[in-house]
This record gives C-alpha cells, structure tokens and sequence, in this order.
C-alpha cells in the first residue's frame, strides 16, 4: 500500500492510555483512514500488552513505537498538536477547531513529521505533556457534554485528517506555496530549550536544581516562536557561546 | 437544553445492535454532538438491557425508543439513509459520500423528520432494511480497511452532521479562543535586539564593535519571532540577568 506522503508523515500519539478496547478502537480507526503511525507513551502496561495481544490485533498495534516521555516520542516531528474535549485549561496554547487544525496539520504533513496527541481516557494531557505542543486542537461538541471517547476522539481526528487529503493536489500546492525554511524538528526546539535553562540557571535568573515550572512555561515560550531548522541552530550555537562565558567566569 | 431543529429531527437508528459497547459508544458520540434521539431496532435483548444499565447509561439511551421493524421506526421520517462502510452490496441505491450525505439530511431536518441507519456490527444493513431507505452514504475509509467500527461510525457521522449546522455557538468559540498577548512594539523588540547583542558581545560569540551585518541579521531574527509584548518583556529579563552574570564574572 503507498499511501500519500501526508499519511505516512503524521503519527498518532497516545499518551498514559488506560484502557486496551480504546488503544483497539484507536489503532482500528487509523487504518481505517490510512494512517498507520503509532506511538504509544508510558501506556499502562497491562492496558497495553492486552491491546497488542487481542485477536485481530491490527498492524497499526504491531507496528507501534513505545516512548517514555512525549519529548521522545515528538523529537522527530516540526509540529505537535494536543487535543482536547474539553478547553477548561489556563495554558496559553492557541486552541484551534478540529476543522482548522486539521487543515494546518495536513499541509505541514505534506514536507515534515507531525504529531497529533491524545491523552489518558481519565484525565487527557498533563500540563508537561501540553508544554510540548505547539497549539490545541478541539472536537466541536456541545457545552453539556464534551467529553469525547478516547477511540472516537481518533476516529474523528482521522476522519477529518483524511477528508481533505486527496482534494488537494500536491503539484498546485508546490507551485503556489510560499518557500519558506524548512522548520525545526522538536528535538533540536528541546536542545535550545535545555540550553536555555541552563543558561538561567548559570546565569541566576533561576535557582539551580530542577524546575519543573519553568520548565514548561520556557519550552511553550521556545515553541511559540515557530523556529526554522537553520534559526534554531543559530540560536543554539550563539547560547553555547554565552553558557561558556558564564561558566568560564572571566 | 434547547438545540437547533436540525438536531431534533434526526434520529439515529441501530438495526439489530449485538454489543452493548457499542450501543454505549454509539449514545455517547450521539450525546457529545447533540443528536439525542436514538431508535433500536430489534437489538439483541441481552445487549440492549446491559447498555442501558451500565453505570452513567445516558439520557439518550435511557429515552431510547424500541421498534420491532425499520418500517417502524422510520415511519414519521421524510428521509431515510442507509450508512454502509463496505458498499460492495449489489443494491439499486445511490451512493453518496458521508460529506455530501450530511449536507442532504441537514437540509431536510431543518423541516422534517430524517432518520440515519446503522446495520448491525456483523452483518450490517439487510436487504430488507435497505429497501426501506432512499439512499446509502459511505464512510470514505481507504479499500484495504473498510469496516468501521459502529461506535466510531455513529461518531464519526454525528461529527459531520453537526459540523454543518450551527458552527457551534460563539460565545463558546469566545470562552475557548486563543487569549493572545498585544503584540510587543518595535521599541521593545529593538531593546532586546541591543541586550542579545551585547550579551553576544559579551561572550564572545560576535566581536565587539559595531557589527551593522549582525546587527541587521539578529534583529530580523528578533522580528520573525512575531513575540508578545508579554513575552518580549520575558526574554528580556531573562537577557538582562545572563548579561549580568557574564559581567561580573562569577
């Protein structure tokens, strides 16, 4: 099976899932629209060795890559998309309509890895997992009853993704689209992000010691910046530059 | 709650359900999208009585109607769609896709009643059920792997018959937009282009004097940031304490 560029490049990420018929229901509704990239992050384990074990079992779950952190399992990608059903949280992430974000997911996806996240069927993504995001995505249900079902949420998101794949032409997209530089996958945002601590850290600005607030708030605002591949190496080699002053301390 | 006509005239009709589940999965996407009507044809008995006990069983099942026929349980309906996700059955019935089929129901709820049918998870619609609806709508899912699961298939459905009609209400949209910052004035940018300039200086990383080339170069890097005056104000800070650090020497 080829299936066009934007399926092969988006990976669907589960994030603390509890539940293995919801693990099931996900995997089924990506195949059925044609995205067959999975990553799983700290699953719970039983949840997890059930999903991959139930008869039918599909490649989707066969094929799937575990991670530890979704900093791992979104380093390869220049785009991470949170979902939410329900948008109570104060975090300063734009919150974009399914509709429209899958229509940005879809054109990053024509050049780069991008990732769409989903958290535990209980509580949805912690506010660390959502510090690694660029912006919110939000199934339009109504106000009386938002929250979407884990497998359902995916159907959805796929559904929507694949709707409007195939509509547009690749070959008109090339020669009307801006070029634009090509941007930074998320583990060279996280480099920079981590240099940057350290820098603060070196320099006073924050205490020595982890910092787990911080942390998050200075990686959305890294995030937020949109960085091209070839920014984000400027800015990590000017930052080398000034942490080796500091420590250096002449 | 009061929701538009066109949720109120469309009803959803499971023919001979076998999975309480799903019948749940299937209630629950209906309720998450407004569409609280829901129709059972003669759904396996065991099934049925276990979807509606289970624990936060919800309004929708719980108003449930019973018919013992489609004929039945279609009778006040102007419209009646078949969904098939396989559409490989040799049945006289136009095909259409679910994007344009919504837009057909949508249209006629808005002042009749419609009904929208799901076969059984097995075997899906008879060729009896089907005779008793004007047209069939697909699920457009990639030919390697048609059959949707029927929660996701109810889900998926009530997503894009709701996503037409009311574009959700404003004063949602509002309560959930994006909060964006002010955007910082050039004043503020070109004080933090003059700070990481200096800081650079400091380091090492450019020499000192003046440098128009760099200068020039970093500040259309500060500019492409698109910062708040929020952040703006962040970052520097953050420069001024690093600058500081680098100064004293320790």
């Amino acid at each position: 099976v080829t299936l066009p560029t934007e399926f092969q490049n988006l990976c669907v990420v589960l994030v603390g899932a509890r539940n293995p018929l919801n693990i099931g229901a996900a995997a089924r509704a990506m195949s059925n629209f044609g995205f067959l990239r999975l990553r799983v992050v700290r699953p719970y384990d039983l949840a997890w060795r059930e999903a991959r074990s139930a008869v039918g079992a599909s490649a989707v779950l066969r094929d799937a890559e575990e991670f530890i952190s979704v900093a791992d399992a979104a380093a390869d990608c220049t785009l991470v998309v949170g979902t939410t059903s329900v948008g109570k949280r104060e975090v300063s992430l734009p919150l974009r309509s399914l509709e429209h974000g899958a229509r940005i997911l879809r054109k990053q996806a024509h050049t780069t890895q991008v990732a769409i996240l989903f958290g535990s069927e209980k509580v949805g993504l912690s506010n660390e997992d959502l510090s690694h995001c660029d912006w919110l995505m939000r199934i339009p249900t109504r106000e009386e009853h938002r929250s979407v079902n884990l497998g359902q949420s995916v159907a959805i998101c796929a559904y929507e993704l694949a709707r409007g794949i195939s509509q547009s032409s690749p070959a008109l997209q090339k020669k009307l689209g801006p070029k634009k530089d090509k941007p930074a996958i998320s583990a060279e945002l996280e480099r920079l992000v981590q240099l940057l601590l350290e820098a603060f850290r070196s320099s006073g600005y924050i205490k020595p010691g982890p910092a787990p607030l911080s942390e998050e708030k200075w990686r959305r605002m890294v995030r937020r910046l949109n960085l091209s591949a070839g920014d984000a190496e400027l800015w990590l080699g000017a930052y080398r530059k000034i942490l080796w002053k500091m420590r250096s301390g002449k």
